[in-house]
Order: C-alpha cells, then sequence, then structure tokens
C-alpha cells in the first residue's frame, strides 16, 4: 500500500482468530466453508441474507469452529492477519460490488480469493487494481461441484508467489488428494488459475458431448437405456475410468417416478451453458488455437437450445434413406474407440491452449503439475490424466497425440473411430465432436493440406500473397494480367 | 453539432468542387477513387506518402477528373459541402488515428466512411464519438477485392439514414450491378454494415474450406490437377455456380514457370487469415448462434498454421489401413452434392447470425436485401443467393435449410453428402466443415438430441437443473441423496 492510501485508510480493527473466511454462503460456498473446518479452521461466515449464515450454523455448527457474522465490519475482524477471504457468489456483475464491499474492511498484505468461474481478463484487472491497495487478489478455479467442495475439490489458484506462500496451505488442506498429494498448486500468476480452469470447462464440455454421442449411437442402433449404462459401467473399468463415465451410467439408470420411464427421456433436450466453454473457445480464435472438439461441443449446446430453427427444420428436413446397425457387439467397441481417441483429441487441444496462452502471458504455467491435480476432485478426473502428468513431466511434448505411447494408442483405436463415425453420418445420427476429432487428427498428420489452395484463392481475389515450399519470401501470381509471378 | 462544439471549432474554408474524397491510396483505395472518376465523379485525393497520390494521378489522371492533395486542409477545402470522404487504410490500430486526422477538418453534416473490415464494436464507438461532433459516420463494408474496387463491387453501408441519403447514390453508382440493380444497401444503424460484411467474410471462409475440402479428396482419389481444374469448370456451370468455385478452376490450372509443376503444388500450405472469419465465430458463440461449418473453416486455418503441432505429429500419427476410391466418378458426383449442401449449411448458419445480431442491436437488417447485394461484385457472389434472396422475400424462413425448395435439394444431395464424409473418413482425408455442416443438418433435424443426458449430468454433479418435456419448471435430482426429484 503507498503512503498516501495509508494515510487515506486506517488499518482497521480486528485481531480475531478466523483462520479463513468466506463469503457467499450459497451450496458452494457453505460446502467449502464446512470443508475448511472439517480440516479444523476456525471458519469466519459472512452472507449478504443473514438467513443463510444462521441456517448454515445451525444445520452444521456442529462439524468445526464458525465465526458468524452479520456485517462485513465484524467478519473482517474477525479474522486473524494476514485475513484469508474466499468470495464465492455468482459470477458476473455481482462479482465487483461484492469484492469491493469486502475489500474495503481489508488491509495491506490480506488475501481476497474469488473462487468463482470469472473471465480471467476480469481476474487481471481485478488482481492489478487490488494490488494498487496492497492486497493480494487471488483468482481460483475450484471444480468438483457441490460434492466436491465438500468432500475435496481439484484447486487451480492464480495471484502472486506471496499469496499463494500464505493461502496455499489451507487450500492444499482441503483439496482432494490423489496418492497423497493434493490437487491444488499455484497455476501462476494473476488471471493464470482461471485461464486453467476455463480450459478444465472447456474440456469438461467436449467430454460430456463426446459421452453424447456415444450414448446417442448406441441408443438409435437399438439398445435399450439400461443396457447402455451397463455399457459406461463396463467402459469405466477401462482406459475411460473416469468420474463422467461413472456418473453417466448413473444417470441412465435412474427411472423417472412419475412417469417410469428412464430420467433421460424425460428431460427436456436444451443443453445450457454459463459460459466458460464459449469462453475457451473464443479465446483460442483470438490465440490461434485450434480447438474445433471443444467449439463443436459449445455448438452443439446452442444449437439443442435453438428452439426456431429446430422447430422449422424439424419435419421438413429428410434422414438418409438405408442405413442400420447390424452388428451392435462391434458398435459398442467402435464406439468406445471413438470415445476415447475423440477424448485425446479435446484434451490435447485444451492443454495446447493453456501453453499457448502461458506462453502469451507469460504465466510459466506447468503442464504436468495442471494434469497431476486434474486427477481427482475435478469433473473431468480420469484416468487418462496421469498419462499427462507423465509425458509432461517426463519431455513436455508439443502435442499430447504425438506422445509415443499415445500415438500408438491412437493408432489401434482410429479403425473403430473412423467405422464409428461413418456408421453415424449413414445412419443420421449427428457426432460432431466424433467428427471433428478425428478431422483434426487427420489434419495434423497430414504430410500436405489443401491449405495451399486457400492461399491461391486468396491470392487471386484479394492479392494476400503467398509463400512457396522451395524458397523463402511472399509472392504474388499477376492474376488479372499475364499471370506471372512477382516476389511481393 | 452542439452549440459549444461550433464555437470551439469554427467552420473550414471550403466550397471546393469535388464530389468525394478518397484518403489512403494503397491498391483498394486507389481503385474505388478510379472507379468513382470512371463514373464521372470530381474526386479529391489524399495519402499520407505522398508518392502513392502523385503515381495514381500520373497513371490514372486521364481517365477523370482527380483533385490531389498534399495535406488534410487542402484536401478537405477541396471538396463541395457535404463532404464525403472515404478512409481506405489498413484496419488496426491506424485506423482511428487517420480518422481523427481527417475528421479535424470536417464540419457538421459530413460523412466519414471507414471502408476497411473493422470490427462492428469500434464502428459502434465511432460512430457515437463522431456523432456528437455532428458528423456521419458510416462503417461501410466493400468486398470484391482489387478487382471489385476497380469495376463494381458489392458495399454494405451502416450509419444512419441521413448519411446514406447523401452518400448512397455515389456509392450505388460505382458498386456492381445485378439485373440493372446496384450491388448496394443501407444495412443498418451503426455498426450493421460492418457486422453484415464481417459474416460475407465468415461464410467466405467456409467457402473455400469447403473448397479445400473437395479438392483435397479428389486429389488425395487419384484425380490429376488439371482434371480436377476442369472437374470445378463443370461444377461452375451448374448449382454450384459462383466465383470463388470459378477462380478455382483457375488457380488449379495454373503452372509455376519456376518448377513446371501446379502452382498449387508449390504453395506453402499453411493458410493465413485477418480477423474477420475469427470475430464471426467469436460473435456467434458471444449469441448462441451455432456456425460450426464457419468455425470449422477458421480452426482449419490456424491448425494448417500450426507447425510445431504439425511437425510434432506428422510421421507419428498413423493413417487408416485400408480405404481407397474405387469409383472415382461416383466420387466427383458424391463431392459435388456434399459441396453444394456444406454450402447451403454455412450461408443458413452465416444468415441466422445476422438475424440474431440484428434483433439484439435492433438494426432491422432485411437479408433478402443482403443476398440480393451480394449476388454481384463481392467474393461468395453464387448463384445460390438468388434464391435465398427470394425466399426472404416471400417469407423470411426460420432457416434457410427449411426453405421447401431447399430442402428438397438437400433430400436429394444427402446420400451423396453422407458418402463423401464417410469416404474422407475412411480413407484419411480431412473433412472438418463437410462433417461439421452434415452433424449441424442432421442435429436441427432430429427429434430427440442426447443434449437431455448433458442436462442430466450437469444436474447431477453441479445441480444446474433441468426441464422437463410434460411439465413446466426446473426440476433437480438429489443425486447423492435418495435421488428423489425436486421441483428447483
Amino acid at each position: 500500500m503507498t503512503e498516501q492510501a495509508q494515510q487515506e485508510q486506517p488499518v482497521h480493527e480486528g485481531g480475531g482468530t478466523a483462520d479463513i473466511g468466506v463469503v457467499g454462503l450459497a451450496v458452494m460456498g457453505a460446502n467449502l466453508a464446512r470443508n475448511l473446518a472439517h480440516h479444523g479452521h476456525e471458519v469466519a461466515l459472512f452472507n449478504r441474507t443473514q438467513a443463510r449464515t444462521d441456517r448454515l450454523v445451525e444445520e452444521h455448527g456442529h462439524e468445526g469452529r464458525f465465526v458468524p457474522s452479520s456485517d462485513l465490519a465484524g467478519f473482517a475482524a474477525s479474522l486473524s492477519r494476514p485475513r484469508k477471504v474466499i468470495v464465492m457468489v455468482k459470477a458476473g456483475e455481482a462479482t465487483d460490488l461484492t469484492l469491493e464491499a469486502v475489500a474495503e474492511h481489508l488491509d495491506e498484505g490480506d488475501v481476497l480469493v474469488d473462487g468463482g468461474n470469472a473471465h480471467y481478463l476480469d481476474t487481471q484487472r481485478r488482481e492489478r487494481s487490488y494490488k494498487r491497495k496492497g492486497v493480494h487478489f487471488v483468482g481460483a478455479g475450484i471444480s468438483g461441484g457441490e460434492e466436491g467442495a465438500l468432500n475435496g475439490p481439484s484447486i487451480m489458484p492464480g495471484g502472486s508467489a506471496e499469496a499463494y506462500a500464505v493461502l496455499g496451505p489451507l487450500l492444499e488442506d482441503i483439496s482432494a488428494k490423489v496418492e497423497g498429494e493434493p490437487c491444488c498448486t499455484h497455476i501462476g500468476p494473476d488471471g493464470a488459475g482461471h485461464f486453467v480452469k476455463m480450459v478444465h470447462n472447456g474440456i469438461e464440455y467436449a467430454d460430456m458431448q463426446l459421452i453424447a454421442e456415444a450414448y446417442d449411437l448406441l441408443r438409435t442402433a437399438g439398445l435399450p437405456v439400461d443396457r447402455i449404462a451397463e455399457v459406461f459401467r463396463d467402459w469405466n473399468e477401462g482406459d475411460l475410468d473416469s468420474f463422467l463415465i461413472e456418473i453417466t451410467a448413473q444417470v441412465l439408470q435412474q427411472v423417472d417416478a412419475a412417469t417410469g420411464q428412464p430420467l433421460v427421456d424425460v428431460i427436456a433436450d436444451a443443453a445450457e451453458q454459463k459460459g466458460t466453454g464459449r469462453w475457451t473457445v473464443q479465446l483460442a480464435l483470438e490465440l490461434g488455437v485450434p480447438v474445433n472438439a471443444i467449439a463443436e461441443a459449445v455448438f452443439a449446446r446452442s444449437t439443442s437450445g435453438h428452439t426456431t430453427v429446430r422447430e422449422a427444420a424439424r419435419g421438413v428436413l429428410r434422414g438418409p434413406g438405408g442405413g442400420q446397425v447390424d452388428d451392435v457387439d462391434r458398435l459398442v467397441d467402435d464406439v468406445r474407440q471413438a470415445l476415447w481417441a475423440s477424448k485425446v483429441v479435446a484434451y490435447a487441444q485444451g492443454l495446447d491452449h493453456i501453453r499457448a496462452a502461458s506462453d502469451a502471458n507469460g504465466w510459466g504455467v506447468d503442464v504436468a503439475e495442471v494434469a497431476r491435480i486434474w486427477r481427482g476432485g475435478c469433473i473431468i478426473r480420469a484416468r487418462l490424466l496421469e498419462r499427462i502428468r507423465r509425458a509432461w513431466a517426463e519431455h513436455g511434448p508439443a502435442t499430447l497425440l504425438a506422445v509415443p505411447d499415445v500415438a500408438d494408442d491412437l493408432a489401434r483405436a482410429q479403425d473403430g473411430w473412423r467405422r464409428t463415425v461413418a456408421t453415424a453420418v449413414g445412419t443420421g445420427v449427428p457426432v460432431p465432436a466424433f467428427a471433428a476429432s478425428l478431422a483434426y487428427y487427420d489434419t495434423v498428420r497430414r504430410d500436405r493440406l489443401p491449405a495451399a489452395l486457400v492461399q491461391g484463392l486468396r491470392d487471386f481475389f484479394g492479392a494476400h500473397t503467398y509463400e512457396r515450399t522451395d524458397r523463402p519470401g511472399s509472392f504474388h501470381t499477376d492474376w488479372s494480367g499475364d499471370r506471372t509471378e512477382h516476389p511481393a
């Protein structure tokens, strides 16, 4: 804090004993507070609507040491110094107001954490702004949903090393553990934590879309829902082992009490989204990183909710004439291969995105560490992540696809992957993410791409010039004249 | 202009005779100036580097009435009132500086045009800012490349109706004509013109990627380049008739003088991009409009230029075991169907994007008019646009796909389209845009989407709730408890 700021802003009363405070006690905030208390920490509590604070203390007060406050001054006074405050409010406009209100009661050296899904540019802006006040601002991605918040999430804090030194031990304490190691690490400066959490969610979008396509193919081929649930349970024993595959089996076996039908047949088929998937794709476009598997997942959600177009198209657009699946067992195995290979592509693209953003921002993100803390607690936790962690710890490949054992497995999976997409296309089942992943695989492995033709066309109509394979420089053909080539 | 502003800023000297001025005399600006002069208009000229102005007058002064100036004060003084100035500079940071410099010499009621590819948000900002000075700011999309600028482009001006009343006749004069009608119309207020031009370019990206995929499939199946040039020439006689198909044939038949090889084999296969394609996808994500065919085209370009990943993947990732095309003639016809159907999807998505942005901004864009002025002069001019114009003039469908005669043609094309994607997938040729378009087609026509499963998963791990098909409201299943359902 500058001298002037110190004169303007007296050090607040305080000297409380709480180790950490939580502001915003909806489910996520309440569960984080309980998790902290379960680990022996004294937890200060504040919520704008007092009733929520009261309910938490009433229902869970016996679980640990909570210090509820009815105003922020009291809340701040109840905290030991340097204060550590986690704000858990719905991302968006309210975030700045809440952070500002809390920060008014903080002093130099205190640590203010935004545990929501903020856009990393907002986090960078906030970090700069609070730094001027001497407050350490930490944008921390927290994944794991309600359950994870209570029993051990994966935590991705950004911000300064000083902030992590103070805050990290507490977060590591409450995070999920895999082989005894906490699923929490210091991701990097300013917006790095929220950026990595955003990409985590982008991968999550892709994972879920791939699962949806797999389900759709099996269902359309005639498998009953409960049989598909079994298939997913079975898949969860192998390479596909992951939280999302596991809960897919559970959702599919759920029967709707009101109708006796599978719940999945009663749920409206318009998927919603909150923003992190969209941001992932928008920022990848900004950085020039191809993330088409993730993008198809985001678009699949918006298409599903595009009621006017779906209503106009349904019944008017015709499906394929023939097309039926003869060998369902082979389809099940092919789809498993497609799901695994496409998932690898989605992860490869997400990791590529993180690397590009880390380079562009000078964050120095350690991808092996990111993979390590994603192995537990978070929504995309999966067996695959240990392979990723190992690959990056060993040699930091240019792409996950080129990691030798991954490339071998992709080679083995590709026939089933290709048959799956061909079957889908022939039977009229939309598989945008399977197809996009396969197209990416076939693009990056290809010796020559028809991008050369695109460059030729661009030079023809826009004189955008092109490069040659055989010598350096830029060239332009005089298309509207004598068609000779000139250096540009 | 406010009274205060008038006091501060005296009306400039003037009373010149030039009908319009052009600032920025690189190829596009110079050609626009010549086009204006060819139509009998007296054209004021200014370029920061005087040599460029001199060269234009020296080489083309005999073509019409040009009034060159060596400074902006002289330039402004040479114009008749209200002044009309078109600024043609490279989009980006320089634009604001140039516009500001020109505007210093403008008076109330003058019209200042940015003819580059600005982001519509920048255009909105500029329009607001210049309105305070009483200057009409017009963001005008101009398509057609150098050739179009000289002989008749398609022009998409935004801005106020007052500005169009003054400027429109001049722009209509120099625009391309189709059936006697100018390819220029007032698109709508503020950023509408640049937005529509941006989507035009997004569709152009898709068109070119689809052409590239078609070429790649035929080439990989063993057709020599000159034979493929013939195929494109042949296609240009039918439904695919368009500028880009026509020039594809020309680029493919071009032989490199240095090597004797087809030029397309000598051009480096990394496609570049300037921003409008990326913006199209970013803004579609913002508005929730699915544009996956366009997105795949943008990603295909960035993948082609992603050297590190391509180098790591090449030689390591394996292609399909078998897979060969037996019936090349059938492939050619199938690919034609795939190209046409995918192109329809890309246009449908682009038009959907324009409609959504027009609704969101209250622009009142007339899609029939947009299609009308895209029929000539611009890069995506194509026979298809007349069908689009007619459909929107008649009934304004929810989606191009559902226009009865389009839906019929898609039904006829789909078998070839599906076979094309299946062949590509089987033979290892990447067709991200063909596949994405087909996936979109199959998604919007489908009765039930697996988005229901996605909603179930989201409710499981994040308590995001879901809607039901059989009654209103939001619902949550207590997944971690007794698995009963409750209204949310």
